[in-house]
């Protein structure tokens, strides 16, 4: 089997299973990019997170666990209230860490040039810790991913180590991240959709002449500052933040411009 | 130039300039890994950080700022004390935030093949986050990335927002994250030597049939848990972390086992 057929089959395959969740579907803020995604030949989604706040309960001993060990005590993909938040805290009895967490998709991509494609808009629309992986039989996957987190301790074997009128500002900043978490989604939908037009419209007039294929829309930008990117996209919205650099102040010897 | 060439220019003009970076020098707990990575023909590191708690001072109006507008108020690679935050935090009259970074690694790679075998290995050591950039004109970097960081606003208009005891309870979160990511380097650089080693032997004898390639030391393991491929490369020491795994609780159609 060639390499698309072979694409095709683990699309349809993954595409009519069920959701295997513990929610059982797509999170709202992200099922539209899904669709636009799903419904492109050279893509489908494996795995999706709009972006969430949650509080996990540790082992009471101290020791790191893993995520899946750790009591749940909230997960909301929605702006988070101080008192669900307190009444939460009240059933740990462990270290309990409060984590916003943005969002995370995984894309199975038909070849290596496709990722590359997404891969750029993800980066342009401030998805900056995106990254292609490569499996041994071909399998090419495009993780989005955003630097933009928080992961705050909140308790220690169960006593609350912050007061209340903390919690309250770690919330307002938690609800701020997952807003502009939002925002980035909708630019990577914008940007994507934008792109995929410009694809049909190429596509649409395939005896036209393209004078300058580096000119296409998904020509690879210099600058990877997503606010220029996004003015590219949609230029009513300001946007007030860049994304954090997580290169700065590190070790460089050069890194090579447009690589 | 064929892509080889072009490489080993990329190679050799990287290698030869100075480090932009504020330290001016490669952080003393990856010098080893940045060494045995330089020393081999098909990759260069471009930048590094070992890891670091930092503490950034943020815009007094409370609107996010990029990080290099940001005041960096303190910096370390090693473990920290309480006192050396809170005197850096009287320093603060924006929202000041204390972070811990794991190690980011940049490293180019000469072809796609050997991005993917450094990968691998990488994630195998527990860096979860890690993935591959390919550039319009073929440039292949691999970002060595972790999900073990640690994010947390402390004060507000320059009001400290915790308790010093909160902070203490803090720090020593931060420093295991650090000793734990310190561990985590080592183990890729030891997974990294002992493919290398393997790698050497099988070149030392071109004329041994081999068997089965897919047995060689790069073959990509199924089971990713970074304790399994720990005990690969050195068995005397006990693991206590597994990697937190961030595809937990997030919508699944079907993840691909071992893409």
């Amino acid at each position: 089997m060639d390499r698309t057929a072979e694409f095709r089959r683990w699309k349809a395959q993954c595409l009519s299973k069920a959701d295997l969740s513990r929610k059982g579907s797509v999170d709202e803020d992200v099922v539209e990019l899904v669709q636009l995604l799903n419904g492109r030949e050279p893509y489908f989604t494996t795995s999706s997170c709009a972006g969430r706040i949650i509080l996990l309960d540790g082992d009471i001993n101290g020791f790191e666990v893993q995520k899946q060990n750790r009591c749940w005590l909230l997960v909301t993909h929605k702006p988070c209230v101080k008192d669900d938040v307190i009444a939460a805290l009240k059933k740990a009895n462990g270290d309990a860490i409060l984590k916003f967490e943005p969002l995370i998709l995984h894309v199975q991509c038909r070849q290596l040039q496709d990722a590359q494609i997404l891969h750029s808009l993800a980066i342009d629309s401030g998805f900056r810790n995106s990254g292609i992986t490569v499996g041994k039989r071909g399998k090419t996957m495009l993780a989005i991913r955003s630097t933009h987190g928080l992961e705050v301790p909140l308790s220690r074997k169960g006593k609350l180590m912050v007061t209340e009128e903390y919690i309250e500002f770690l919330l307002k900043i938690a609800n701020q991240k997952m807003e502009e978490n939002k925002k980035r989604i909708e630019r990577l939908y914008n940007c994507l959709q934008h792109a995929l037009e410009k694809e049909n419209i190429t596509n649409s007039r395939p005896k036209e002449k393209i004078k300058d294929k580096n000119k296409s829309s998904y020509t690879r930008k210099k600058k990877r500052n997503p606010e220029e990117a996004h003015s590219k996209c949609f230029t009513e919205e300001n946007v007030k933040e860049r994304e954090n650099d997580d290169d700065l102040g590190i070790s460089v010897t050069i890194f090579p411009e447009d690589y």
